[in-house]
């Protein structure tokens, strides 16, 4: 991969003009009341895999309208006195795996959620989570990215950022869980979310300490489908492809779910990634997020890499920076 | 391409073992009649493109549990007496586009209706149509294949080929149709809902004369996924591979929707086509369902096509068939 | 795919310095006169495919020097009085097919004819007209684009524009046809040639109303080869890779064939389209003709396809275009 | 590239049935007779490049039916007596270069002519001679497999192997040339024209020495285009893919012109090679035409190559090959 | 990606005849002893990356020729009496990267070294282990498969599997394992190594307990190269691609590294994996090893999984397998 | 290809900041006088190869630190005089092959000595030097763009270059060559190793006349690893993308390395050549050598070509430039 997007000294001071629809705000607001209406009803039931270190808990949990969410909590065993908690968010396509499989952030000492993405584990890793709505779903292009794209009442992503605020709220219902020392993090579709749980987190009144996005998708997606040819944000250009009279409609219902919106309104201190050849999530749509970003922020910028971003170097950065801001 | 499967001479008598599950026709026998239970309400809505030799209807019926799906119906102008109909199914991804598409039948005297394919219309041509269940979406591979795979009663294809049987009564309440003479024909998906049409007509009494699917889709997975890389039985090779746990259970939904034990049923007189470097419908899975076919039959093989199939070639084969057997 | 070329903004007001040779004109004139020598001698041959709403012909005229063109003529049945005439041309590589593949524009009330292309017609639909030359064939890359372009005398789309210009008479020459009513008609090559015959109508006193080129190719070659991978404007760019001595050569020759100077001389109402990532026809070639363009004009954009354009909606512009301008 | 034809054991004993037209005698002797009519009228003109250990020549002949073919001639310059002689064909796409490019035959002490492609010279390197027929070239796939593919009389290689025997004939006519110790060679489309001059010499009673195709192509069509996806064949699968209707015609032609059918009318002591990765010239069919060859043969089996063969390796094995015969 | 080896009732009995030389015992006898002299001098480092439920340690330990090899070793922090160990061995191109990068088996309750592949570790995880040998690296085709490969002493893996017998005894120093419950593991190349540390065990009297190999390479080259284009076997096929004299050398020296040799001559209860559709390690190759493996052993067959095997679902295999085997 | 770089107007006065570091010339002094101290120690053995025209010599001299390189010297057989001379360096990945294969040179009149490039020669033609150092070679990326990069005084290239330059003593040292008519030349990697010989000649008081570099690789890396995804320059980049910590490193080493460094130094009359759609050798970095080349220059443009470059059009230019400087 070569560079193709704008040089690093632009990317800095890159500030699109943002597509923000005039009920943003009471929609959100709307949205989630909504949601709150159902009972959290969260169920933490122990699994033992033959881990020794950890405890690992099978969750279950009320996302949007109610509907239930699956998820994994992964405990330090021996644990004593209230633990900073993360919550983790899923790369698109992937679902929620098995619990053995995220052993870092307790081994940390935080208590660990991931949350399952509704509908998705089917492509590189498992998960078992449906999707619904009350209405039927119109025709979409394959994939995630189109389901529900001409009304954003119906669209995909209203019912994920739903969810992922709820898991918040779900590992705050862990007893041994430090409310007040919360963060949240994930890559690519997990860094989107991020993003907007960081800018949703105000309207609900939770206070999430610190936000980590990798490499973040699902941010300023009128530049992303005309940078790139990656998937998936190439599902939007297929879609509009075939419906070729829905261009307004397509980008007005995104305008809800754009990244660079939640980021203005986000207040969580704030560690990003970005690859300057990332073709799957391009430096330019990151910047576009990470420039408007509300909160205290840095990013780490890694010039040659592509969507793997900072892979475990970065790891390591999220290490530092959530023990520094959780823990000391 | 190069040549990939079976030799012609061994493709002829290819009669490979049938995985049909004990339940199979009164699986069919309930999901019919339940629908059936829904009155079909066939809407013929005339709409002027402009047309001058013949009347274009946008169509709406009721399929699957009375789900509203669309259509078209195109029928010569100044047309007197019944008239043979023809119902076409349309490809994987694509949708009912607009009547203006489908001109050929109309000009050779039919009444032509043409389905939307519920869910799809979005990769090539545009369609309109929702899909939906009385449940929650299990998390899928991107597209259709997978959507619902865990449960017969659940798997897309259900209800696609509810609504195509009932498609084929929607014909059959215009008023010009002479219900005696009716054909089905499609190509890829297309062709393979024609053939489950074909097996599934018995059922429910009604009378289909002729059936020609091209390159058929949706025959024999089980060989299909072994011997292709292409689109879209990949989607059940992709899933699977995420999904290591669920073979037998998807082998299993999957033989309740396979071509080959549809074509057993069948009983109209059926004009196939193949195509020998056809890598996205394999020679081998079309032959299966060929051999096994039920009613009278021929096959025009296309030797150095692939999944094209006959092209305008193969189109006139079809137009002289239908001739003779609806007109003549 | 992703936007390669100009942003719209500037494509609007895209007008690079023309390349035309000082004898352009009489070339042109030249050309024309000299094949006018010879006798047009159309016929038009009834064939049967079993339409019922429409007459189909096998049409012949003599084009290029008198050399034999073939074509199809599809016409209402029960038609009463002059018709308008649309004559379409053919993409690169495909032939005239079969009549019963072009029935829109005789079900819109049209008398059409389709105009096969020298040696082509066997990349994608069948044809069957020879090319041929006083001269030998030079050595050349593969395909037709480098077919003659050391000399502007031999060069193969010298005898294409030619016949196409016939094409128009011979559609004249049918006798149900209203010559005060003329519309052209292609997409990519066929458009080309639209943009062609629009400007070389002039030269030989025929009066053509409207012109309908979709995503045209063969315009401001410079640019294209230079901006795009994409075959067939590739062709060019392989000559010239081994002939490293032609490079004046070939660019002389082709400013005899821009669709660039052929637009400037165009006098046609026309209906352009463009699609934004199309890499077979670059946007800033179509809008350099466009821009260009002598007559009165209107451009449709699409701003997410690549070479498949309007698709099914480009045709109802075009059907509601030639409507509006040849019929009502 | 992995295996994918037949394996060596069964390569070495291969010996499909062959396809051969009754006349095909005949059809060759009147095309060599007819072409004879016209006098060779070889010219070799001296160009100076520079080069001191050897003289240069720019060859001119007359090929089939007398038209003139280009080519080079390159000689030791100090040389004394007669010289053994070789003429070299070029691959599919080539053209003659410039002499300068051809030196190792001359550097071992023959008298080497190259002959030009006629048409070909504009894929790899420059060629400049001309195509042509008397009558107009039919509609054809891009590039020269289909060429005139309808008719034996009029297909493309009906010319090349003409001009091919002529070649060898100009060869003779250079005055220091031994007439008794002549060798033709060349790799790909040139061992496949190499196989067709050894089979062919016969017939005008010109006595070749030795014959050193290198992964030759043009032998077995029929396995060829089922077996492989690469081109040159591959033109012949495309063609077909459109004319459905022309198969058997188009099969009929190629056993005019199949190197099996030369093969076996071969005398000339041969050296052939063969790569068992090769995917243009498949192993296979390079065995067909080796184990039905007619001389004396030998043949390098290069395991791990694909259409590279066998290389410098191999350059070296046909050095001493040449020597041994034609020299020592 | 499709089936494109033997099926699988033939691949549960495929014996193919193994290429062995008569001195490989001596061969790795005296190449052992060699390094043997050297002594191991285990360095174990503790790091601080934060974690808090392990501990880490930086490794170093003298592998072929004394040469210093680096690792990672991760402990429960809290432990107490004697632990099982697990040694693991990394895929091709990979380096040990950081600590925290490998939690699983050490939350198992295990002790856990990663050894990193000298030389590697730049292509998709960090390492930093120098490759070097006495004498001057011949001349070889990128990556690692060719380093050497003309000598039997000389080739890369030769140091590589002598390193990874060392890493065993480094493991077996460490104060709190046990050294009577040794396991072995590894995906891919790590495969390859641990069928090959399985088979040297036995030379320098070291006890295996079990060995875990992951779709393993390095086995059955012979095989490998002729059904495969994947890379890394392809490295061997492209240096054989140009040095055209050395195939039998070649495959001479690889036969002491061949993965059947080493299974044939292991001792430790086995669990492989294998996928089906793994064009990186084909199936036959795996079943090749672990049909003649000489040990107690069983294998998981992924039937829709290319090189990923069985992914998250098989270490949860190996989990359970090792606690049966190690720990209960 | 398309255009991707620079247009040629800003090519011609592209003049980026050069990264050098501050002990270049000290460092390029110690290590050729270093190497130095080894004897040259030439040996030119005769080798028959059946060549009438020329002698051909097998030739192994000292390079790097006294290390034993190969290559051929072809010189015209019945020589007399002292005769200029042309030292020639080979492409990425390529070695020695046979003296047969370099026959121009000789053939024009020059002693032509054609160096073997250490380690390489296993790509596509082979090689038979080995490459070695005193001290272990680090983790690398495939290929050799990366062994030794961590550290200016073991990276690959500071071998190879003194390797060059000592062949250029080796020529000389030849008896027939007159050392005051020396050439160099060589395409991409060995039109990298020209510029490098050109700009290194003075240290060592070597007087070189002319170079040819043929769009030469190793210039400007900065930009090359931005702007282009090919390989060998992207091995660069894949180290980086697993060592994201040695970015600094690697551009501080590679400083040493970069061609336009030796550009700015050298005094050779110089004829270059660059290709516009040159993906492998960006025109801007061969414009950033060539626009600093210290000596008088030319350079011949081919626009529309890739690596491939001027092909033999150039092969001519640089006959005719040898010609008129080292002989008239």
């Amino acid at each position: 991969m070569a560079f193709f997007d704008l040089p690093l000294s632009e990317l800095w001071k890159y500030l699109p003009e943002r597509e923000e629809p005039e009920d943003f705000d009471s929609f959100w607001k709307e949205t989630l009341e909504e949601s709150k209406k159902y009972p959290l009803n969260p169920i933490f039931e122990k699994v033992d895999f033959g881990l020794e270190l950890v405890d690992t808990y099978d969750v279950t949990f009320s996302g949007y309208k109610g509907q239930r969410i699956k998820g994994w909590l992964i405990a330090p065993k021996n644990r004593s006195g209230k633990l900073p908690g993360i919550v983790e968010y899923i790369g698109y396509g992937g679902g929620r795996s098995f619990a053995y499989d995220f052993l870092l952030w307790a081994n940390m000492g935080f208590i660990h959620l991931i949350m399952d993405t509704r509908g998705q584990g089917s492509s590189w890793s498992p998960g078992n989570t449906p999707d619904y709505d009350d209405e039927p779903f119109d025709p979409q292009y394959s994939g995630f990215m189109t389901r529900g794209i001409l009304h954003p009442k119906k669209y995909y992503y209203r019912r994920v950022f739903t969810d992922a605020v709820r898991a918040v709220e779900t590992l705050m219902a862990f007893p041994d869980v430090d409310r007040e020392r919360i963060g949240i993090t994930g890559g690519s579709q997990g860094g989107g979310i991020t993003i907007a749980v960081a800018g949703l987190a105000p309207y609900v009144g939770i206070d999430i300490k610190i936000a980590m996005p990798d490499v973040p998708f699902l941010c300023h997606y009128r530049r992303a489908v005309e940078i790139t040819d990656g998937y998936p944000y190439q599902e939007i250009v297929q879609y509009l492809k075939t419906h070729r009279d829905h261009v307004d409609k397509v980008f007005k219902t995104l305008s809800y779910f754009d990244g660079v919106n939640f980021a203005v309104r986000a207040k969580a201190k704030a560690l990003f990634s970005v690859a300057l050849m990332d073709n799957i999530c391009p430096p330019s749509t990151v910047f576009a997020a990470y420039n408007y970003y509300g909160g205290e922020k840095e990013i780490k910028v890694y010039p040659f890499n592509g969507h793997e971003g900072g892979g475990t170097f970065h790891t390591y950065e999220k290490m530092k920076f959530a023990k520094r801001n959780l823990k000391d």
